[in-house]
C-alpha cells in the first residue's frame, strides 16, 4: 500500500456519504462502450458493482462505501483498477 | 400513432426540462447487463443515446429533449422500443 492510500489519481474522495467519484470522457460512443464493457468484466471478477451513469461520450463512476459507511482499502484498490481500463493516453 | 402519443407505458413524462424517464429493475446483474447490451444495440441502430444510470440490479433511462427543448414523436417511439427490450414477464 502506498503512502497515499486514501487517494486515487483522478478520483474525488467525498464524505457524507462516503464515496469515490470520477468522470471519464471519451471521444465517441465506441470509446464509452469499450470502457463500460471492460468495467463490467472487472465487476464480474471482483464482485464490486459501482454506480455508473453514462451518455454517448462520458461515464461517471461512483464507488459507495458499504454498510460500514467507511471506504475500505478494497474500494480504493477497485478505483485504481478502473483507471487501468482506460486506453493509453486517456479516454 | 396511438391516441396517447404523449405517453409510453411505464415512463414518466417530465417538463422543464422535458424528458422521458423510466426505472427498470432486474433480479440480478446478468439481467441488468443483458438489458444494457440490447439498449446499446438499439442506440447504434437509431442514433439515440439516452442518459443511463445503473447499478447491479437497476437501470434508469432518461430521454432528454434535443435542442428544441420539446420531446418529439421520435423520442416517444424510442421509449416504446426500449420497452420491447425487456424479457417477457418483466425485468
Amino acid at each position: 500500500m502506498s503512502d497515499s492510500a486514501k487517494t486515487v489519481d483522478g478520483w474525488t474522495h467525498n464524505e457524507r456519504p462516503a464515496n469515490l467519484h470520477r468522470r471519464f470522457a471519451f471521444n465517441d460512443y465506441a470509446g464509452t462502450r469499450n470502457f463500460l464493457d471492460r468495467l463490467a468484466e472487472l465487476s464480474k471478477e471482483t464482485g464490486f458493482y459501482p454506480d455508473i451513469s453514462f451518455g454517448k461520450t462520458y461515464a461517471n463512476v461512483t464507488i459507495h462505501a458499504g454498510d460500514t459507511k467507511t471506504l475500505t482499502a478494497a474500494d480504493f484498490e477497485f478505483a485504481r483498477r478502473v483507471n487501468t481500463l482506460l486506453p493509453a493516453g486517456g479516454g
